[in-house]
Order: structure tokens, then sequence, then C-alpha cells
């Protein structure tokens, strides 16, 4: 129980600060909360339950994310909306070898520049996390979403 | 402090494992969150209000939900959409003969086959859960939804 | 990690007992989770990042928000709907002096007499909050709402 209650802690307050990092546009600390060897995928539950798992997205380290980044800046498309997370208490699944395995559902807000609020997205994350003394990061994440319409998913991390 | 904390974990716990399952369309193992004499109530706030405690749904047993499940299954309402629950931090009222006593805001989103994604149902769960050493089961589930429209409620558990 | 363990059970518990009494319509009981001098405000997020402070509304004590709650209840605007709130993880910044300080994502959902349900707000709670044995009282809390459009929101507490 204890040891549980520390992991869900742990997971709880990262998952927290990723999040918040994407709400408040602070986009270039968002591949600090991976690891160097990092992966992150966004996929669609209908694709994952048909075996599909190539994903809308896919990197493979830290240095792809920060890519992916510069690409979003250049390309102007984050800056006329802001998104707003909340996430449910994570399912702790497991650990082993330092990794602590977890799903978190979320529901991600999207507010447009005339003030129009809308529900953006939901669905769930399925984290492997690296704990190691007091650092906390993801060596995966892999966001699974609920609805098929993805499109407009690709601008923004998640 | 350090019971509370320990309550507040383990209530949180058992609505995360409970509303995944749904979300997961894992229905079949959704009475199993239940204590065999659990009781499960779904009203509307309105009625609550007035006292009308009838209810929307109401069941006495694990068996009855069970049954519930099964009927479902044949009337294949539920594959077309999927669900998703968020919900907020357990508000533990107290503890007597090992049942904790909390209340737990939710909101679910209806994301349809369409992809279509729409805020479906915000409420309270009431919970009496009980605990017996690392066991964590539902005693008594009254969710009061907000809403006063009802009609599509009835077809899933929440 | 065990203090900061504490704390956010503390902030959590405060903010869901403090969300809950608006969402169970308990207003009268709202300005009893403050400290006597404590200051509440709501701004959007717009106007934070062009340094315009002034904000939706202010108040620099509980006193204040005593009057706001009279006076809401004389205009009677408030009775025709209700509202439901779900908060994220609360990320604990600090603490000086018995001060905690955090921020924590929120949404809020309105429910209209006709039964129809909006995603009404969200935005993030940045809270100052003291301390003391076993109170915990908000010292100041920073309601900023990520959408511009604020009219229907000065109508009550978030």
């Amino acid at each position: 129980m204890g040891l549980n209650l520390e992991y869900q802690y742990r997971v709880q307050d990262l998952n927290a600060r990723y999040t918040e990092a994407i709400d408040e546009d602070r986009l270039e600390s968002w591949p600090d909360f991976f690891r160097p060897d990092g992966k992150y995928l966004i996929n669609t539950a209908e694709n994952v339950a048909q075996n599909l798992p190539l994903g809308l997205m896919f990197a493979t380290s830290q240095a792809m994310l920060r890519d992916r980044i510069k690409a979003l800046r250049q390309a102007n498309v984050y800056e006329a909306q802001r998104y707003r997370h909340v996430l449910g208490a994570p399912v702790v699944l497991g650990d082993a070898n330092g990794i602590v395995t977890a799903r978190t559902s979320f529901v991600a807000a999207r507010i447009m520049h005339s003030g129009e609020t809308m529900l953006f997205a939901t669905g769930v994350y399925e984290d492997r996390i690296a704990l190691e003394g007091d650092s906390t990061l993801f060596a995966e994440k892999k966001v699974i979403i609920d609805s098929r319409q993805i499109d407009t998913l690709l601008a923004i991390p998640l």
C-alpha cells in the first residue's frame, strides 16, 4: 500500500506538470519530461483495437520531440488557441526494473481566441515511467485517443 | 491525517479502476467492484432534492448487476460509442464499522462512432466503501446526476 | 517526498471541498474556506499575459465574500442552473512561512434547468494556502480563466 501510494503520487505529479507545460504554452520544456531515449506515440483506440500500432505520431527520442516543437513554432498553428487538460487518478498496473506502468484518463478542452470553449479530445495515457532517486521521467508515453477524428490533433502534443 | 490519506487513496483508486472498466468496455467486470450484497442506484439531483429516492436504476445485489450487463450486451446499444470518465478527488466524509463514506465529482464524455465528442453526464458519486484488508469494494454506490435529462443514461453504467 | 505528498493531499482536499460547496449550492459556506484576510481574484489568462491584474472580481476579505453571496442570492441568478467542477492534481510549487503555493487545473460544466449540459469554464487555480495544525485555508485564491468571454462568469464563484 505504501509503495503504491508513492507510485500514484509520482505518476500523478509528473502528468500534472506535463499537462500544465502544454496548457501554459511552455512547449519547449515538453521534451524535458522524457528520458533521452523516451518514446512518444499518439494513436486512436480504434487503431489499437485493430492492431494498427503505427499511430498518428511516433517519436523515439527527446531530440525528435524537440524538433517537433521547433516545427510547430515555425508553423504558427499553436498561438491562436489554448488548451486545458484535466486528468483522473492514475491506475498503477505494476513496476519492474525501476519502471512503473500506469494508465491515466484525460479530457482536453480547446479554447479558441474568440473565447469559444469546446471538448477537444478524450482518451487515456499509457505510461511507462522511470523512477531514479528523485527523478521521474517518461520512458514511454502512449496517448490513446477515444475519437477517430484526428486531423486537428496533429498540431499539438497531448 | 495519515488515515485520511490512505482512505482517500483507496477510494480514488477504486473509482479510477471502476470507471476504467466502463470506458474500456470491460462491462462484465463491472459487478466485481461491488460486494455480493452491494447496492447501486442512479438518480437525478432534482429527484433527490424532492425526496424521490426511487431513481432511474436500482440494484440490490451483484447478481442484479450481472443480469443488467447481459441484457445490455443482448440489446447491442453499447457498441457504437465510447465513454470517458474523469473524476475529481474524493471528499471523505467519515468511516464507521469498516465502511468509508465519500463523495466524488465526475464528468463523462461520450464519443460517437463518427468521432463526435460531447459532454454526456456530470454528477457525483456518493459511495459507501467496504475496506477489508487489501480488499476495497462498494457496499453502496449512488450516482447522482446533475441533469434532469435522463433517457440515454439508462443504457450504460455510470 | 513525504512532505510534498502531505501538501498535495491537503491542497487537493481543500479544493475538492471548496468546489463541492459551490456545486451543491452551499454558497453561504464558500467564504469559510478563506482566512478572514483571504484574497480572491478572478481574471482571464489574456489579461494576466498583458499585465492587467485588476480582474473580473477582486475581494480582499472574507467579509467581502459574504457580501457577494448575499447579493447573489438577492439577484436570484443562481437558482436556475447547476455547476460541476472537476479538478486535476495540484502542482505544488513551494512553501514558506506556513503558506503552500500550488496550481490546479479545473473544468466547470453548467447544467441548465432544461437539462442541457455545457462546458462552461476552464482554467487554473493559483492558490496560496495557509496550513496551521489541522486547519487548511486559502490565504489567496486566483482563478485564471482560459477564455476571454467573461460576462456570465460574474454570476457565480469559481
